[in-house]
């Protein structure tokens, strides 16, 4: 099968379906009205030097487009890292019209440290970052930010350093679906 | 544990470790003096609208800038979905050393329809992509490429659209390790 793309129709359901899995930008951000929690998927590492994430939003559904608009207000957000143990809670905070998505999924916002942004008490490890980027895609804008301080919980931790096999991290699949980490393997790089 | 990294410190270890699963971009473009292909895990969806894949290039190990290099000169790149069954080819254009991965990996480049890349032959899935903007951070480039024409195999699709469950993802973890994504869930988004 094959889509020429060049006429512009949407490809949504054929990305979502075919770049799996994908991480869980779990984002949160002070606006004017209260803090925003929602979960990003179009969302990883953007380098690693210096130390930069990077989310898409507000593509999909209304009112996503808050968060996009908090961080560049702000000039801030924050990534929390989702244990399966969360995924219920990060569930509740992809509700559509949900206002205060903390309270509605009875997660604590914690002041983050060196920027404006709230971060989730309970996720093992938190990333607080100041925007230095974003780039404009017209219904949706991707939005850069430098990782300016890091919280690692001490379950997540084997001898002092981020274990991660202790986070069991969930991947994003398409639709409804998200896949566990659990069954895994090793391929040593060659030379 | 906390980390401060406004001192400019390396979180590769951490950011490497923290956002897991991440999806493969098995990224191939053409250069002067041959064809290039790797993969990259800081690599997804920017935005499905206009549908743009983005991965970063250029920050662990020697050589890999070629891809990004030849991107910009071309214009283009494509985009292989790497399925279980291709984990130790795709492994094996991981190596530092490589001139022609193609050939190493015995893998088929075919020249893409649209832009001026190869794809490969055996990916059940190729995206070909016309870059369209690069965020350089110094010794990475963050490439964005907009998807021009897509390839599915008929072996990956039901009732004529790509079904994921046929595709066998692998997703990145961290250091030499890789998650399967056939232990499954979902969860149905609340209004």
């Amino acid at each position: 099968m094959e889509i020429d793309a060049r006429d512009g129709r949407s490809l949504y359901r054929t990305l979502a379906g075919a770049v799996v899995p994908r991480p869980i930008g779990w984002i949160a951000t002070r606006g004017p009205d209260g803090d925003n929690l929602a979960p990003y998927s179009f969302f990883n590492v953007a380098t690693p030097k210096p130390p930069t994430l990077a989310f898409s939003a507000g593509d999909t559904r209304e009112g996503l487009k808050d968060t996009a608009r908090n961080a560049v207000e702000t000039g801030a957000f924050t990534h929390n890292v989702v244990m399966a143990d969360l995924a219920a809670a990060m569930n509740e905070t992809a509700a559509t019209g949900a206002i205060d998505e903390f309270d509605r999924a009875k997660l604590t916002a914690v002041d983050a440290r060196t920027v404006e942004a709230p971060r989730v008490g309970e996720s093992p490890v938190s990333f607080e970052c100041a925007v230095v980027e974003t780039v404009d895609f017209g219904a949706s804008t991707l939005v850069l930010g430098q990782v300016q301080y890091v919280h690692i919980a001490d379950q997540v931790t084997t001898d002092g350093k981020l274990d991660t096999d202790k986070l069991d991290a969930l991947g994003r699949m398409t639709g409804n679906g998200y896949a566990y980490t659990r069954d895994r393997f090793e391929l040593e790089r060659p030379e």
